[in-house]
């Protein structure tokens, strides 16, 4: 009798080592990111009317031609004064100014401000010939064409100097940078309608099984509708992908290897990932190019591979759908979403709860526990089976048990992944 | 001399006592968010393709028809037997079991399991006829036709219950929620191919100043590129509304006043909103409908106002594009991001960090302080006045100084709020 516990090769298997059951070593989490962490793609630029800019990627250093504000002007509402004209003043020595003229926002005054009088003056607008400061509007009495300075200012005050928020001839965003709103609002100070990004990585999205049914067709016989597809196209947009195809494939080599071979940067190949007989995916990915890992010492998505195709990444993803969300999060979308400029972590916001019982794991292994808020405290899910997608639309967000523990007795507090 | 520091009113001013110099009470940021969050727009439904649900509102509960998984489905790769059959089966008693089918996902099989026999079964795919229970292939041996049974299994083990998952004429997700990638995914799973959804708030954006030029025209004269418009659009965008009009309006009352009769459910007016004669804001909104804020007890954007016109919200945001930004995300976006299902908070990841150095504000105001990161320490931009819109980019983030303090010492321990 022979025993089919074949073993998987730690990495790199040849084609012949993967068809067995069972995998001989997981990979832990750490070691996976390590290889993740070193793969790259390069993405061609491309450039983009500003208003589509937000989110992607400066493709070089943007820099200014100009000085912004490229006019001295004012801080506040008030009055543009001469500084030197003010010494002494105090309530009980008030300085009387003739107001002379008004600078307005893009406009200005043709007036020329002396040390007996002023030109009132709006924030933003051009200060006046002869003015050196801005007294606030707040601060002085008013008496139709004249006002009363009751203390002294210094030069310079309540003056924007020219350059002084953008100097011309700097980088004011770096090659490399994810915009922000507030970048897309100082590169349309400076003049610029389009910007030189880089294109997003062109996302394969193929989920195979014969079972599967297209999105909007009952649920019928032993068929399943996939989820796994819209779900996966959604999250690689949040991550600033673009998906170029999303498609679903039955279990036939000739097909999943076509899909192997078509033009992307980034393959999701769902289902079919484990190391069964009927698992062709990481045969065929080691097979076309390299099945850098395959079993992950973790729970759940242990199944999940990853490996190229000359430069292109292929990702294999479990088709138990809640698998399948943690295998994205832990890794694809890790990779995604530093392509993307994002921070390489979790793309979720954390808050820190105690845990209202104890969460078993074990050393070596990293669980991915869905948990649900309960004031201070969370629960974890009841019924949190890979394949329980709705134990992710019921929990609030998650929790990670690392590697090198073995789980969390009840009161500790832990870090909680939301899901919102 | 008369003294031209002429009152505000508290709240909901005439528009005769809006045209002043000064505020005379700010309202704290606390009795804002109040106000605002009494605030409420109906929004009318939508029926959309899943696939572009993601982050949108569900306008009712969602009900499955469907039980899912809507038959009894294998958890594992392993074999499908009766249960009772393996009682006393161990490593010295081994049970011998024929293989007499093979069950696939979205297949079966049509052989009937009895005390004798086993059908090879796939994760996810039917249990046949007659067993009860999955062991998985890992912990057998196997043999041909034969498999070696090593162990006792309760009935019930590594099967997947009908409805375990979601239980026909159940609620699968309630009204209100907004949309996660997993809910697209579950809404799939049931057979769903659209789904009714909240439309998105329409917003108009009016940015007032003879001085504001088109985005990519070249900084001239004493003008200056419309930077807050591009900038809101994003923000918008962002918290889930859909920007209808983005335009730049002379500082016109004719002109503003009609940006305030139009037809949208929130106008954002940008500019001429403090309490100079040539602030014109106010003045026409508390004429045209309710001022109900002016003056905030913040920095930036103490000159931020807000009220109604009809069902039709208004908010006054400073033209300062710091101002701007911070006005946005504490005010409107807060009440965006609430329409959207959005938590209404902080729209920023935050982290905690130590204070390099000290932070000064007073008692009664919030502060909006950008910092950056340096190492385990922040510190906060140097050049940071309400126009410096650069302080916004070179800034990694900001601390909020609430109301009740009057700032923090070195080494102060704060929660920082991400750009990024």
């Amino acid at each position: 009798m022979k025993k089919t516990q074949i073993k998987l090769a730690d990495k790199n298997p040849k084609a012949d080592d993967v068809r067995m059951r069972g995998f001989k070593k997981r990979s832990p989490v750490e070691d996976v990111i390590t290889w993740l962490d070193q793969q790259s793609i390069d993405l061609p630029e491309q450039r983009i009317p500003l208003q589509e800019a937000a989110g992607r990627v400066l493709a070089a250093d943007a820099t200014s031609q100009f000085n912004i504000p490229h006019f001295e002007r004012s801080m506040m509402d008030g009055y543009a004064i001469v500084a030197s004209a003010t010494q002494g003043a105090s309530s009980y020595n008030q300085l009387q100014l003739q107001v002379i003229g008004k600078s307005m926002p893009g406009q200005g005054s043709t007036a020329k401000v002396t040390s007996k009088s002023a030109v009132r003056i709006m924030t933003g607008a051009p200060i006046p010939d002869g003015a050196n400061a801005v007294l606030p509007a707040e601060n002085i009495e008013i008496d139709d064409q004249h006002i009363m300075i009751m203390e002294s200012v210094a030069e310079g005050r309540n003056i924007g100097r020219i350059g002084e928020d953008i100097t011309a001839g700097s980088i004011i965003l770096k090659k490399g940078r994810r915009l922000r709103a507030q970048d897309i609002a100082l590169l349309a100070s400076i003049g610029e309608e389009t910007v030189s990004v880089l294109k997003k990585p062109r996302i394969s999205i193929a989920v195979t099984g014969n079972e599967i049914l297209e999105v909007g067709e009952p649920p019928k016989d032993y068929q399943i509708i996939n989820s796994n597809g819209p779900m996966l196209e959604v999250l690689c947009n949040r991550d600033g992908a673009n998906t170029i195809n999303s498609r679903i494939i039955p279990d036939n080599p000739e097909l999943i290897k076509q899909a192997m071979l078509d033009d992307y940067d980034i393959l999701l190949l769902i289902g079919g990932t484990s190391v069964g007989e009927e698992d062709l995916a990481p045969l065929l990915l080691a097979e076309a190019g390299d099945l850098a890992i395959h079993g992950i010492a973790m729970r759940p998505s242990r199944s999940t591979g990853m490996g190229t195709i000359g430069h292109k990444l292929v990702f294999l993803l479990p088709g138990n759908p809640v698998a399948c969300l943690c295998a994205y999060d832990f890794f694809a979308g890790r990779f995604i979403r530093q392509l993307s400029g994002h921070a390489k972590k979790e793309p979720y916001r954390s808050v820190r709860k105690k845990l209202k019982q104890k969460m078993v794991s074990m050393i070596g292994r990293t669980d991915y526990a869905r948990v649900c808020l309960s004031g201070d405290f969370i629960k974890p899910i009841a019924i949190s089976g890979a394949a329980i997608l709705s134990s992710t639309t019921q929990a609030d967000g998650f929790v990670i048990i690392p590697t090198n523990s073995e789980g969390y007795p009840p009161e500790t507090e832990v870090d909680v992944f939301l899901y919102d």
